[in-house]
């Protein structure tokens, strides 16, 4: 995602049987669309633009909070209730595979009873098909209101936190390998960032499901009776994607186990070399030097059998270390 | 369970006086039962023909969420009420024996005032006692009407829970012996995966008891006072599914920390072996070496009891070290 | 605990004056009571003999759910308010010394307003005291109804638990030393065991405090006002036996970092051992090594000061080494 | 604190104008009292002469659990609402300076609209500066009823549980030089006692707070408006209690850390020792026995050069591994 | 931040059109202030002076026990209504660059319909851009009331919060290298350091997300409907901050782990040197001193080709044993 200074506004409007489409509108354009009939969706591809987020803002009523809260993209998840209108502040996910960890952009949906305005971060976004679909005269979403239209964003961006999900789950199970044939500190400093972003998403994630508690729980003017079923239903959606992070850091939590244990076998297999051989030559050393003493009286030294007698009895000794390092499953 | 590419719909019906089972229903059919006395239990036996649903969802006025959420096998359990019939959807687990696995299938029940459907994903159930007792005439499920019906279902199913944690309980057992007599990184991966296994049965039969909880102290229209207090008997057993659970956790959890001291037993007994050997030849090799050297003034090189007395000195202090060891409980 | 076949009934009949006691009676001698002024305690030893329960439920028009929770002597520790009588479902625990285990012995109690039954698993309990109290004509338990005689019941079962705590505290003590001394793989199964003992205590005890709660705070109509505070107090008791447990389990997990310091401080002994004997007598060897090198120009080993020299010499670096190691307090 | 057994009750009367100090009162000098306008404060040295409570316990009405739970000097912290009168259980704490562990006392306050009866099971108080401020005629206190003088009761015993807790600060900060200089068992159990002991102090500061909310959210009669800003200050002192015992634990938890952290380190120092021994002196002990085999043709051992070139050779092999350590931060 | 014997007391009056700055004004400056119309914001630069603080307590009619909130600087974090006004404590916190840790700054605020008394340990704050703002005529605040001025002072303190848990961020990723580097005990000294730090400056921010909720939820006629929403916002403003807290403690917890396998590395790097080396040596000893052995009978010695063909067989063992540990990744 790459940042543009030129702010982008599109304007989509629909009824039942209209539907027009402005991919480079003008403030005006949009306070036009104020109090037309249909459903006005303004999408703004920028959230910096100060001047343009207040011309639009007084446009539509929107309190000073709420443009501050817009143009402060590091703002926490939240949902407020301005009586006129709502505010929805999310974020879209993207998992960035090279660095693998998240892109953040921050989405903040302001919504009244005719229209809703989706403020972006950075142009390019996730909502293509819904923009198709909204297109087609018999779909769902031309026949209902803001409401549901708000409804299917959120849905949107809930789905696109499974992908994001399972796209670290990914990244996990590679590393799997990587912890257990070599575990170096790279390894656990890789785990530790995955479980760094889970906590992230958690906070990403874990607010929606508040939000979408209250809308469908309490309901509010501005969403009808009949809008309510499917917020439920996006609700449930973002219960199965916590489900989903909660799997994911209990796989991480698994895998430090792992690494830990990974670094107590290594150190174990390197005892174990030093066992085998030292305990197999240190007593061997101990009888050649028996036999290189230099005492007068040392019989054996002057037998003909005697140097291929102790060849043999070394061996020998040597073959039973092996055998009981065998059984020992050492070697 | 083998998934058939034919969906397999049965109905039976009954009172208290009369019972029909017709074992390959059509989707007309079910519609006939929609509006006739006593009781009728229609069982689909896939969720994914989509066509089928609708149909059947138009017939018995399913809302189109209601649909969308049947389908979609990975659904999380739980409970939506929707005035006129109330959607449970469960999951049913069984213990892959293979794998030492959990397979899932989900079930879910629609069920309104004289009517009950179950979805299943797959042919094959735990439901053949249930339906033998709504054979007999005299049986209680007989007298009451569709809410028993379901009560029973879900009874069933989470008794089917018992069975399953069981099952992990004696692969647990099993395991205890291998982590203690050779812990591998094998080991505690499948330690781990019992782990998993466990957190996901967590996740499926924590929610039932939510479920069970609304059913029966909220109450429904759909469901009588009478039934009331077996809903309340299930929930009770659903605890008791969540206790074996967590009493299965905990073990697990024991063995995660068995695992880490038997490794470090291991390391402990090789860090013994080395240290025994090394400590007994690595003086009497110096007491050889002493005696090699090549000094002219060495008088005891020339005495003859000089080779038999380093000797017996030699074994003397072996067999003090050897006693040392002993007592240390090293040997 | 034997079983017996034999199912024992056992009826107490009071009130300020009187006192009946019948110690093996029939179901009809206790239908007999059914309406009789005062109290009537039941005491039935056994809870398996359906036929008997279900006569008995019927006398007193128990719930067939009712009955069905009494003979599942693995039920949950629960309360449930069938308006006409209340159910209370415990557990009776009992140090098993051989085993150091617990065993447990369900307790079922029925009570209405002038009567209560108990349902043990097995004969034998620990009623006696409470049986004497209520042959003593001036005691309080004559001059109040059955609601108190339940709470005394509940009471005596509370004060048990404490009894089984203490045995437990009693075992983790012995342990104590036994980890420091020989830490092995057994003693880590039997600190856990214990574990696993103090959670099974707390699934029995937690919910008894909930099910005083609510007896004390919302009350019943079965439940005089003048005995709520009695409850309340046995409500206290199970706070401390809560209180008892938890530190049992911080007693245990204590115990598990001991153990775990234990074997690390093992591992630790026997390096040190390694390390002294290794760092003394490796140089010497090489010292020694040196004067065994077969040059023709070693001056020093040609004189004859040379051997008591380097004798003399070795002694010191061995001297000094020990010294070195005094001072790390290695040896 | 030493028992006596003669209980000591003494009786302080005062109101704005009068002031009464009776150091050695019997029950009927309290019965006396009774209805006397003022405030009348009662403390009783004993907690243990069960006929004494019980008279006073029918002079002020009351109940019989009230004396049961003042008796029992092991009760749970608990505050109970008998209309007439409170009763309020706490325990006043002593650090043991030569144990280093906690001295407890229980401290029953029983409180009615005119009267104040505490109830210590030892002689001996930190109540002095309060008796003290009683005496002076313009104190707050004088101007209060016994609502009042039992805040400034329970705060006395609350500000010494900030002493109690600073003293194992200190018992922890002298551990912790200990910890890391030579870890041993020893040092192990008592880090894990003194956590012992912050976790008893948790147990009889906690409900404290609970208490002290009871009663200045909820209120009673017998506590007037005015006073309630005063129990709402003694509340906010119990946070601040628990602040420092939350903290003192998070410290014990850091010196466990630390001790196992100090275990590594010394089995690291054992092994740097051995290694870097072994590590100079093994290949050293290789190149003199290499001179020391017995080959005919090694025309190295008959130069003149020969003996002395391996002596440097061997020194500068030994220099260059000692750099190597020194490098490595290993000496 | 050094400490004044002089308190300091300065006054900022304003209201929409005129605006009036006393830096050092007296207490009967403020007590002239306390009926004019218009926003008082009194700043008292000490809070030890307790005669002062009586005075100007007696004259805006504060309770004593608010007078000894103020006074002791080690209160809780807290709120409190007193109908007339309200009582905010809160923490300034000042990272110490030095020492590394926080210096704490008590901030008492209390505030009425029409003034705003802060009372501050020592002399210098963070409110410089804040009273700026209050000079310029056109500025929101000085369109607001005293609440609002409240707001944007704990804006202020909340604001300065983030700069406080970035700076000990940066200190962790300084820490991060030497924990990989060189970790000894003093890096897990500082580590844990700043995990108590944390701790601490949890203890001061949670509370002020409770005190911002019960301002915003629950109101107070003192604080007007249009503030509300600044509130609010403040409140999201403490959110973040806890969520980067959270993360900054999540850090610490990652570090910690790093430290203990960076331990175990160390430990596992000693061996390796340890066991390369003596695993080379070792057999070749053996080698050396089997020719150095004096049987008579040993023919290989006497052949000019044994010296250069052991040298070669040693070299040919040593090579093949650096390949082995090569391949093993151990050098």
């Amino acid at each position: 995602m790459e940042t543009t200074n030129e702010p982008l506004i599109s304007i989509i409007r629909y009824n039942g049987s209209d539907y027009n489409f402005n991919a480079s509108a003008t403030v005006d354009d949009c306070l036009a669309c104020r109090n037309k009939e249909g459903v006005t969706w303004i999408n703004v591809n920028t959230a910096s633009d100060l001047s343009l987020l207040k011309s639009l803002g007084e446009s539509f009523g929107l309190h000073d909070l709420t443009i501050q809260d817009i143009t402060n993209t590091n703002h926490r998840v939240k949902y407020e209730d301005f009586d006129r209108y709502l505010l929805i502040i999310l974020k879209m996910l993207d998992f960035n595979t090279a660095e693998r960890s998240i892109n953040t952009e921050q989405l903040s949906i302001v919504f009244g009873s005719n229209f809703a305005i989706t403020f972006q971060e950075f142009p390019g976004d996730f909502f293509g098909p819904l923009r198709d679909e909204i297109k087609i005269k018999d779909s769902i979403v031309r026949k209902m209101g803001a409401d549901y239209l708000v409804c299917r964003i959120v849905d949107t961006v809930v789905d696109n936190y499974f992908g994001t999900v399972e796209d670290f789950g990914e990244v996990i199970e590679e590393k799997e390998d990587a912890v257990v044939a070599n575990p170096t500190r790279e390894t656990l400093s890789s785990i530790q960032s995955i479980k760094k972003n889970m906590m992230q998403l958690r906070q990403y994630v874990w607010p929606v499901r508040e939000i979408l508690s209250d809308l469908s729980k309490r309901g509010s003017p501005l969403i009808k009776e009949s809008t309510l079923a499917y917020f439920r239903d996006v609700y449930d959606r973002v219960f199965e994607a916590m489900d989903m992070i909660e799997n994911t850091r209990e796989m991480v939590s698994g895998m430090i186990d792992i690494y830990l244990s990974s670094m107590s076998n290594k150190t174990n297999e390197v005892m174990k070399v030093l066992t085998v051989v030292a305990t197999i030559f240190i007593p061997l050393t101990f009888i050649v030097g028996l036999y290189g003493m230099n005492f007068d009286n040392m019989p054996e030294l002057h037998e003909s059998w005697g140097y291929p007698a102790i060849l043999i009895f070394m061996l020998t000794v040597a073959a039973g270390m092996l055998a009981y390092f065998h059984k020992k499953h050492w070697i």
